[in-house]
């Protein structure tokens, strides 16, 4: 089968197409013809100095899968061969899912939602469930609640939106001035544009000083420890990134802060699948390119300004 | 009434003993006749430099009470004349416990333990109210459990390993080699003196690599990023000191970290009086010193190896 591996850490230029041996799924997995992939952070990140996760190149990486079940192993009990499926794969995995086919166990595997294709489909599974461990399993957003979510039309930013608005919360995010627009299409209540406003000041006179329940960063540097001042007193902060600066306000504030690696589990992907179905989220894809584009799509997703998910289509 | 005041943000030399009004209590007020108060690591801080404290000298720190109460307002409701109370004066508040007589709400007293006298009962509000939010009210600390405690013989730590043993939790501590057998009186299943021994191999081995379900930090510096490599998936870390270092680590293990200052609340010191007449706990003094000398005190708590707490007594 077709793969694209990387061989080595480094720049985009280390990945190369190759014809690998389509695996065989062992006695709890299942194997899955890959309609549609899509490319995080976290993808070029190890594709940079991936040893912290455990890839020894030459490896085949990549973390999203839409796709159908094209066999299955002796004791898979949840699947049959036919079903469509979608699902992150563990990392670092058996293999990745830049490749024709992908096995996986099928613990991890849940049900595509019916009314997206394999290419929306492809974009949920890594960000939505990002996005739902740290809004819902993590921070625990409630209704009436108000968040801040840093990069809010990114990746995991434009589904951690509409999760936050589905879940009833007063939703302020920031982004770059061309996606003002595009972030109140999202659901978004207040969308500060970072270049031309300062969040802390924004925040703090919009919510008369009170501040916000949770804060989301996808963004990483200073942002936190600069959130900390328009965070309540008891409030929660999630962070997917790298943090820098002074964080001793936070215990002034009595704050909790959850650092968040998603672990792969079947049911947040049963949740997904459920806010999909019912339309309370939509997929976002910025662009599609084929399987031997990956390592534009790399560059591409590194550039910084994209929007949503970046797919890449293997099967039609 | 005598009271020594700070005159400046400095050293201890910033110790003035004064005659000050004696306070009146407002409506929700209690007027205690302070029979004595203990020295706090807080304490020097503010003094070195309590802007961010709020406090404005000249001014009377403090914040341990033992007493009885001398007068009440006119809407106290829980405590009349006589009554044996305790507890930890709110920051700034409107006077520091460094003095004959203090006026504080009553929501925020509690009555002292029956079994313990005022030196002794003056030793555990603020030290007790952090070590019980640390375990209990932040991280959840539950029968079954493991802890490990860095600094568990000083103010906080010498009460934290008690209160871990008697929620049925299994203690590690961290100490200087003269404390060891202190820290097992203590109570502290495992001793690790820092001098001699590494915690993260310590733990490592004594926990089969698993690690501990919760990480409580009293010292600072580099030792709650240190602390990751030994802090199961999913668990907690409380601190109450500046954190510095890598902090990454702990995104790939789905940490929660607990950023922690004391609030004050009756119910804290109701809970901590339960559990000293119970003979759960036992209050820790290291010396008692005289109102006077509480330049001494100061000096001798920021030199370091104290054990639990430096109290000055008031009156007899």
């Amino acid at each position: 089968m077709k793969a694209m591996i990387i061989t080595g850490f480094g720049g985009p230029e280390v990945f190369q197409q190759r014809e690998i041996e389509k695996p065989t799924p062992e006695a709890t997995e299942v194997l899955v013809r890959v309609y549609a992939t899509s490319i995080n952070p976290v993808d070029y990140k190890i594709r940079q100095s991936g040893e912290w996760a455990g890839v020894k190149p030459p490896a085949v990486i990549g973390y999203d899968v839409s796709g159908v079940v094209e066999a299955i192993g002796a004791g898979v009990k949840d699947f049959k061969v036919g079903d469509e499926v979608y699902y992150t794969p563990d990392i670092p995995g058996r293999i990745g899912s830049y490749a024709e086919y992908h096995v996986v166990d099928e613990a991890i595997v849940a049900r595509k939602p019916k009314n997206i294709s394999h290419v929306e489909a492809a974009s949920i599974p890594l960000a939505g469930g990002t996005a739902w461990d740290a809004l819902i399993t993590r921070a625990h957003l409630r209704v009436g609640e108000t968040v801040l979510i840093h990069g809010g039309t990114g990746g995991v930013g434009s589904l951690a939106v509409q999760i936050a608005k589905a879940a009833g919360a007063y939703v302020f995010t920031t982004c770059s001035g061309k996606n003002v627009d595009f972030a109140r299409q999202l659901g978004a209540d207040r969308v500060i544009d970072y270049n031309t406003e300062n969040f802390v000041d924004v925040v703090a006179s919009e919510t008369a000083g009170e501040g916000v329940d949770v804060v989301f960063d996808n963004v990483g540097g200073d942002v936190i420890a600069n959130s900390i001042a328009v965070t309540k007193k008891y409030g929660r902060m999630v962070s997917i990134v790298n943090i820098e600066g002074n964080t001793w306000p936070a215990h002034l504030k009595n704050i909790d802060f959850h650092y968040l690696f998603l672990e792969r589990h079947r049911y947040k992907l049963d949740f997904l699948r459920t806010l999909i179905e019912r339309e309370q989220i939509k997929p976002v894809i910025d662009s599609v390119m084929s399987l031997e584009e990956v390592a534009s799509a790399h560059q591409r997703l590194e550039n910084g300004g994209v929007r949503g998910k970046i797919v890449l289509k293997i099967h039609e």
